[in-house]
């Protein structure tokens, strides 16, 4: 019963136990990209206040932010997370180690995080909910929030065949998995309208912001920096998608923008040993092998970095989070040198 | 119309601007304290996914910190922001300089920055939502969302009398309230039931767990340390409460479990120059006053810090952003060093 053995472990966990040692920073720091003014009304501030009317801040992306010593040395990496999570996905890892995003930091690349836009730091749109709390929509209109369970996380992260049981060889810090389900948080994509364009957008205007990045999303997130570059890609040196379904249909003109871009796609293992969830990672396997022969066919410089092919097994779904998540972040690094930056 | 000037401005701000340095930290990260496990049944995760049941976990409270190389040789500093708001009110301010996390971590202070249980990355109990939803509740049953218009800020914040009007003297930097805006997210507080004691405990048990901390509140936020002494005073080693109202008629046991505690209250300017609004700030100074009164009759070491009347002039409710929050910072420190720290 791997489960108990992983909540009874838990409370030991979730503060960083691997002592790097020192890090100086250039500079750190959080800022928003985007949001628009909405009128609306809301309920009184205060008891016993009246309803008031006029107008928040909506669509807006909040991003974090640390630059190293050697930051300008380098393109800098965006990272955003996937459903029902935040940007806290790229921090500490369950088991207390250092997260992709301070171990790329450490590696002279400044790092932008950035929560979704309606998701955690970033706010959310209310106004859906309340229209139904005063009765001026009916209630099976309201926006969908989606809240992972536990049980969904455990297969369609894919920690193990069914929910308790782990793969022998799996990655994922499996007695620390209390720490990940605090991760996970309501998701209100449903309020951006049928697609999340909102992030895509930010996302594409932060990339310009930065005089050029690298996007990386995962999951959820995954093809968003594929999105965000068919907004705009002025700003977008690199595309690193990891573990989502792809688009293959796109047109020959949309194909032609993101082959411009040097594009990473990434996934661990198991992809076909979970089966009956709602998650179809074969499947999404499949599609994303199409998109990358799409780049190259488009002349596009596009690499599947499928993990066990390269001998690395046992990778879950939360690959920034496993117990190789430094030796993974090395290949990011290493690509991004490689394909980005040409390094010799 | 300061408002007019405001908007124009505010898209060339929100990225620090001053840059004062490398800074070289020991140890950085983020974990979760507290957090439960619930039953419940949601929508279907992913297109066409029938309804799943099962766990999520609540009440966790997200918390992000880092420690300076000189940080054992200090208490450490938890920040808990106010309401509509999330730990963004401590780092970079609307116009771009350095917020009080990084000020207090460049002083030797180790700062772990909270965001509320049922705000930002800490997540929040969707269940009274899709309950709604499905038909169980009736929505005016549902939780009310609280997030603050432009109008109320203006006012509840004191900028100045009226919106769209500036104190003259006015410390919060004006040209960027469109990236204060930015930060007033949903509040989702009324799912924790009649009070936040979710975040109280939490906070009681984060100052445990680092074996001994001072926490800090603001607004909302505000009394909360003290609320969170009453659940168990073992972490806490100092209070401070920045611009609430205090209660006034706690027991003599209470009083005495605060009055161990050397305890620092601070208020801004302007506290009786706006009128009618939800908020009275001439009020909430009063009842503080009392309570500081009642701490110190119960033998405690307590403080009103009234900024005006120590001369400094022109302060907002958001004094953790306005012009000279450098100044108040330090001011801060100076009082921990000597009543918490018991410093020469």
């Amino acid at each position: 019963m791997v489960i108990v053995i992983a909540l009874a472990a838990s409370a030991a966990v979730g503060q960083t136990k691997n002592k790097p040692g020192p890090l100086t920073i250039k500079e750190q720091g959080s800022f928003f990209v985007g949001g628009e003014d909405k009128t609306i009304t809301q309920p009184g501030f205060g008891p016993n206040a009246p309803p008031t009317s006029g107008e928040i801040t909506v669509n807006q992306m909040y991003v974090q932010y640390q630059i190293p010593m050697k930051g300008d040395q380098h393109v800098p990496v965006v990272m955003v997370h996937g459903c029902c999570l935040s940007s806290k996905t790229w921090e500490t890892t369950p088991d207390g180690r250092m997260g992709w995003s301070e171990y790329f930091v450490r590696k002279d690349r400044s790092v932008y995080l950035a929560d979704q836009v309606s998701r955690a730091r970033s706010g959310f749109d209310p106004t859906a909910f309340s229209e139904v709390r005063q009765g001026k929509v009916p209630a099976d209109k309201m926006p969908t929030i989606l809240d992972a369970t536990h049980q969904v996380a455990w297969t369609v992260f894919r920690f193990g065949p069914k929910y308790g049981e782990a793969f022998a060889d799996e990655q994922f810090p499996m007695q620390a998995m209390g720490e990940l389900y605090k991760q996970m948080i309501p998701d209100l994509n449903s309020t951006l309208g049928p697609a999340p364009a909102a992030t895509w957008k930010q996302m594409s205007a932060l990339g310009a912001k930065l005089n050029g990045a690298i996007l990386m999303g995962h999951s959820e997130s995954g093809f968003f920096p594929e999105q965000a570059a068919l907004i705009d890609p002025a700003g977008i040196k690199g595309n690193i998608s990891i573990e989502m379904p792809c688009v293959t249909n796109f047109n020959a003109s949309q194909l032609a923008t993101l082959a411009k871009i040097p594009t990473l796609v990434m996934f661990g293992d198991h992809l076909g040993d979970v089966t009956g969830g709602p998650a179809n990672w074969a499947q999404s396997f499949a599609s994303c092998n199409t998109f990358v022969e799409q780049l190259k066919k488009a002349g596009g410089d596009a690499e599947m970095m499928h993990l066990p092919a390269m001998g690395i097994k046992g990778n879950s779904h939360m690959l920034m989070q496993d117990k190789n998540s430094d030796q993974l972040a090395d290949l990011v690094i290493a690509w991004i040198d490689k394909h980005v930056e040409k390094k010799k």
